[in-house]
């Protein structure tokens, strides 16, 4: 549900209009432009943070302004969240945004420390704010449903590999294969082709000669299918993104038009093909 | 030949009518959600039998279930063979199962208790059991017969440079090249262009400086042929995925037909004309 | 805008007529192949000046001739100027140019010698000289606008995971993350997917257990994302290549068309009426 | 020019009839199949010899069978040449076979050790004998043409980077920059993405720090133009490999018979769609 919608929701339900004013005023052109604005503005600090010189220098500043910034996200998600209410929390995206500003205001220490640090998913706001890149977002979601086949294959052959691996060589290498875990990182980095035999399958080889029956086979599949959900979601994608701009043809009419057209383009043809003949 | 095919035989031979009712009974949804749901509970189970620390405290338990789900399997099997007799084996699905599961039953000692790690096999019975995930290995199984030239190309391409590496490169580099086996699998490693030259290339060619007119050629080949297999197989399980998928329209079916054999037509006359102008 | 119409132009404002000459003369397939001939041969020159034995023994002819080409290239990029003035800036393939022979004019000292070395990029003129190439570079440019909003999903992706990884880890890894710029270096190594695990990945681990959460997803969407965009812009290529190639059939020409419009009329049907059904 | 096509040619001209009675025999199925067989059982037998404890039971039995099969082929050879005699020459397959036979028959002493391991390439006139696997290897063929472009930029971009990285790094890195040959190679190595961050850029970027700037557009660049060739060929290859099947629609007559069932056709659709309305 886009956010011109639940305008249109906000105004059919008779809400009370000052509600209205305001979404049609959070939703405007202005407003967008100017949080597409602050979020380049806050990446921008945030990629100055990380050097220590520049930090040294003007750190208080720094700071200062990134309170700034982040005190605007937490008023437009506070206002989204009057004017919207419950059904802020049915729009995917609204739900991101509110996660990421969360994170920011977190105590920062402990194991938080980390999690504070992902305060720079802030940056991928922009892809909630800027509507070409929410498109191509999309689109990609779009196509994994369609996809879903490939996906549960897939998961299932890992699943199995890794529980296979795990009780094969769980003793022998318990940094690589020790736990199902690790053994699925272990798998992850043989299925991206990464010091597959050198680093791992060779050392494997050495201690059970047969390995190799279990990670040809695995990296036949795994590569295969991978490759083959990637091309399925980017073929869908590209054909979803292509069909957005086309335009729709209405009623009955036209379609009896162009038939009527198409009888006179075949009669042409005939005459022109008899002739040659 | 699907279970609804077995049935339609069976019943149409005369058999039995308790040998007809049995075989209605376990191709009934409320059976294969079942075995379905046993299947996953398994897959659970053995991947919980991978760490030490719950194995000592439920080790017990967690035997016993699986004994539970191997006794169920071994039944399901056996009712199937008793229904269906010789046909059983027809489908390839069938011997699948039943070798996936004689695996659990072969006895733990010596060489088989690396033969017995292999029941978690038994997990892929989804994809015998789940019809949408049939029918995407079908397609994929479908595809490769369409490729058989590229796939026989690969092949004697393969063994030719197994057979010349090997007899090159044996004596110097033993552990690599030592006999047709280990080539075929430093090939194998080479294509998948991991450690092709600081690990392999770099160190023969520092004793057969000209070891590279053979790798480069075998490399630009070998990584061709593979993609040109992968896009292949992808390409055509796709559009076997796609005409599965597509419902068939109803009200509109004999137009869209009819438009259909039109677009063909049209193609046919393009491709004449341009070949005479 | 071409050479050609360059020349147009010139006539059409009515300049001096010895520069309209001129203008011609220089465009003239003559000159061309001369031009890409003295290319070509300065190509093979400064292919042999990496040698050091012929250096020693030819070292003076060669940079004699070099000196002959330099001087070549220089005549005419000044009568270009001469003949077009302000125009020449206007066409992207001349200010190619223009940047490759200056770099040849730079003083060979202290830092400029490295730039000095860029002079070989002067063989890239081929493709600015030789029509074809042109065409196949332009389908190239062609197709990226089309990809603007994957490139800028990419970019923004790259950037926040370029600014979380320094924070995280610049401290305990200095060598590849110590600023913004080595983790961006990395992070695109880690793309290529070369010792992403057993280079950076498991020793990141060792000091930060949960490091995969970021780095496993970082790998799929950007190795997902880099796909999809060279698969883009290579069909988008492909298409833009095959449509500049194909012939203009002469006597069918007609036909052909309303054929292809006959297709197009086809396709809109099809579409409509399977919405309906 | 096919072999049928020779035949034809040979009775068109009038040789003498015992030429033309070989060349039928020589090109009929039963005696191909043979070639087949034998060059299959040579692929076995070269397999073989590779193995040194089969070697010292059965060293002899397989060297004279070996000695056999290429007996076979001489004879073959011979035989075409003296039915063909100089329009032998004009078929790129014979070539081929002749090459790899004649290799067989050098000294095996000394260098011509090396090129003698190279009769291995005898499998692959399996290529040339199976009608089904030539024709894989003719699409191939068909789609470079059409790729012209790609690959003369391709390669004008490759040699001017390894004139590039011979004259910037050969003195600071000898073994892998020194010579232009040996930057050609690290930069095929670089191109396959091996080891080329941690192996080579990352120890080239202690020394010259801005190493970066030249390698990244690199791999940028001639991934994406790999990528895009080898995309090119592959799809060519699938359509010209999906043409060769299709039947070839002859004379206006039919063309004129499609558009009357086309105008059948339509008025089918006008009508339907017109109630409907």
């Amino acid at each position: 549900m886009s956010e011109s919608d639940l305008i249109n929701l906000l105004s059919r339900k008779g809400v009370s209009p000052w509600r209205a004013r305001l979404a049609r005023w959070i939703e405007s052109p202005r407003i967008q432009w100017t949080t597409t604005a602050i979020i380049l503005f806050n990446a921008i600090l945030m990629g100055m943070e990380t050097s220590p010189s520049i930090m040294a220098d003007f750190g208080g500043a720094l700071k200062l302004l990134d309170k700034f910034c982040l005190a605007y996200f937490v008023l437009e998600i506070a206002l989204k969240l009057s004017i919207y209410r419950l059904s802020f929390w049915r729009n995917g995206w609204n739900c991101f945004d509110f996660a990421v500003v969360a994170i920011a205001l977190m105590p920062g220490a402990g194991i938080w420390g980390v999690l504070r640090s992902l305060r720079v998913l802030r940056v991928l706001r922009l892809l909630t704010v800027i509507p070409q890149l929410r498109k191509v977002v999309a689109a990609f979601m779009h196509a994994i449903p369609g996809l879903a086949g490939v996906i549960a294959l897939m998961s299932i052959f890992y699943y199995t590999f890794g529980v296979l691996v795990t009780t094969l060589f769980a003793e022998a290498f318990p940094e690589w294969f020790g736990s199902l875990g690790k053994s699925f990182y272990t798998l992850f980095q043989i299925m991206t082709l990464e010091s597959w035999s050198m680093g791992i399958v060779r050392p494997v080889m050495e201690a059970f000669p047969w390995a190799w029956a279990i990670f040809i086979p695995f990296i036949v599949v795994a590569t295969f299918t991978i490759l083959n959900l990637f091309i399925g979601i980017i073929v869908s994608t590209m054909q979803e993104l292509a069909s957005l701009a086309e335009p729709e043809p209405k009623g009955n009419a036209d379609l009896v038009a162009t038939l009527e057209r198409m009888e006179k383009d075949l009669a042409t043809l005939k005459a022109k093909l008899k002739k040659d003949a």
